[in-house]
């Protein structure tokens, strides 16, 4: 890896990719056009971490990331792409560039365009350049993986693990028992806990100083959630290795669901509280609209996000099912999400695909603020058109 | 206080003031008009926290507060009132309710309006509830004073305390030696360590874990950055008591300013890694204007916000001071500040009274924009009228 990270170091410094460092200020001011993995290893190399990731990093560009508000595993701990840009340049829809470039905490100097632009899917600009919060490297982190009875133990014992770890919960992903059944038919991992229970959590924990290990505390921590009777089974990691198989199973989890035919993403937050309602409710809905199918829900759960995925009933053809059962099986879903007081994205935004989405269940005062916003901004639409607005209303 | 509490649960309920707790999530909504103290109160009742902590917080409004994206000793941890708000219902100037009242972490459905209109100061609209985070009570706390010789060693020794107390340092704030000599001469209030120090910091460390006492840690760092030779004198909290004489300490530094003449203030913001730069050329720079001005520096440094008050020199008048030095003296200090990449309006924001800095120092590509999203809101300029920027320019 050292070579890796000394070979994208060199490509970045050709590339110029990065225009600045800021060790005291624990910042970094690059380019747009920069790959997250390549900005994860420059950084991880000059003594920094930058926590975003997320499964596409080997190829997505860190100024894709903030126009789309990209989440990933360490919005728990972290925030969202938005909590780590501090400053932004842009360019406009009328060719100005926009200088918010700036490495400040605090700001309070007119209305705040960096979060506007951040998340608009470039229709209100095209984000050139950025200035993001760095963090001390998680060079002490523990990883643990376990098992529960149901979503609202998972949601407990992720509330034991933030008061008794108060900063350090980096990660905590959710996983149902057909995504490991689905890992033990289609590839060579194996949950590490055997792949009958109900539901499976990965997380780790992690800290800036080597001083205080967080091997036992760990340990302790998940003996006592077992006594409480809130884990079933658990295992914590032994080495490296260990830690990187966690991670390995989550990762594939995603790669595999294809493997067993056609699968309807939704990828939804509600509030952390709805969650197990969610859940419930939705099995109970999608079952009834399409017997046999098999939901996939796993994620980022600590911060209410979930990818409630629908895998097609073994019975019915992709054709079958995506023709007869997807407008009809989002629809229901969503409408759940929508009582909940949820969102019908969480973290993939909108593009041409959630423009119905918006129309049904955007507040309408919202709506018409953002048709107003775009047309000050960009008044020929010229700026990625049909995205994410429905339609540009003209206003006078 | 648990008196206290009970009478404010009681008016909040009355005034129908809290709308909605909700506990799994770790979220309240609250009128607009709450004010920030009983908010407090009232969260902590309840078994959390709310961070939002500053001078005016007996009577401000939450409402205001988010207006004004209000900062205050705990951003370094807990994030301006931007980052503590969630969701936001807010009256258009059209008179149209928008609602976007939600206790999501996660939310991709099109353009960030919450934070457009959070720190708009009513210019956009105005805000009539929130859905705010709250936080485990930070029910183990340790506090420490030491004094150091410069900013350098201070923001040293910050980068250390967040190396070793990962997510747990809430507060650190800078005070110069004038402000203890200020408070000797002015108050019965002394520095725990002597008044003879060039700069103090006093800073808080909290854990929502009461099993992992921080006392002996907190000594223990301190000691280590003594022996480095960073810090000059130090003494930690032995009990509540000391705990708020710290907290009394910096906040009686701001009151006892104005008993020895005129001050300027100046609420401004640089990088970090900038702070020391800012003091020395800020320091050289009015002692050149007006031969023997008082700075007076103080405040959340850790989040590179600085309030770089000046007080009369006492050869002067209040009125010879402020007619003839004012104008020069703040154009000088915030020419440093914009040649250091800093802010002139650190969390204080624009109000009536910056309106020259934000026409002189905002880049004129961001006044564009926020003119357009300024006349696109409220096209017949009726909400807070001539505030926050320079005039209102006629767009197509």
């Amino acid at each position: 890896q050292t070579d890796d990270s000394n070979t994208v170091i060199i490509n970045l410094k050709k590339m110029n990719r990065v225009r600045a460092l800021d060790r005291d200020n624990m910042t970094i001011t690059v380019e747009a056009g920069c790959v997250l993995q390549d900005l994860q290893l420059y950084t991880e190399k000059a003594g920094f971490f930058f926590p975003l990731s997320l499964g596409a990093e080997g190829s997505c560009q860190i100024g894709g990331n903030l126009a789309t508000n990209a989440g990933g595993i360490s919005v728990l701990r972290y925030g969202n792409s938005r909590d780590l840009a501090l400053g932004i340049e842009a360019v406009t829809a009328s060719g100005n560039v926009l200088n918010e470039l700036h490495g400040l905490r605090k700001n309070n100097t007119g209305y705040d365009l960096k979060n506007l632009l951040v998340g608009s899917e470039g229709t209100l600009g095209v984000i050139t350049a950025v200035t993001l919060k760095l963090f001390p490297p998680e060079s002490n982190s523990e990883h643990g993986f376990f098992a529960v009875d149901g979503v609202g133990a998972a949601i407990t014992c992720l509330q034991c693990l933030q008061n008794h770890f108060a900063g350090k919960v980096s990660t905590f992903e959710l996983m149902p028992n057909i995504a490991m059944q689905c890992l033990a038919r289609n590839s060579s991992l194996r949950c590490p806990i055997g792949d009958h229970y109900p539901w499976y959590v990965w997380y780790k924990i992690a800290d800036a100083n080597p001083d205080k290990p967080l091997y036992e505390d760990n340990l302790a921590l998940l003996k006592s959630l077992i006594e409480k009777g809130l884990i079933i089974n658990a295992t914590v990691s032994q080495n490296e290795t260990m830690k990187q198989y966690f991670k390995k199973i989550r990762e594939t989890i995603v790669a595999v669901q294809k493997q067993e035919g056609a699968v309807i993403k939704l990828d939804i937050s509600v509030p952390i509280s709805a969650m197990p309602k969610l859940i419930e409710k939705g099995h109970a809905t999608i079952e009834n609209i399409c017997p046999g199918i098999r939901p996939y829900p796993f994620g980022h759960v600590g911060d209410g996000g979930i990818h409630y995925n629908l895998m097609r009933p073994s019975a019915l053809s992709d054709k079958e099912f995506l023709d007869n059962y997807k407008d009809k099986l989002c629809q229901a879903v969503l409408d759940i999400v929508d009582g909940l007081g949820g969102a019908f994205s969480a973290e993939h935004g909108i593009g041409s695909q959630k423009i119905q989405e918006m129309k049904q269940y955007k507040d309408p005062v919202a709506l018409d603020l953002m048709w107003r916003i775009k047309h000050a901004f960009d008044p020929f639409n010229i700026m990625n058109p049909g995205k994410v607005i429905p339609a540009l209303k003209k206003h006078k």
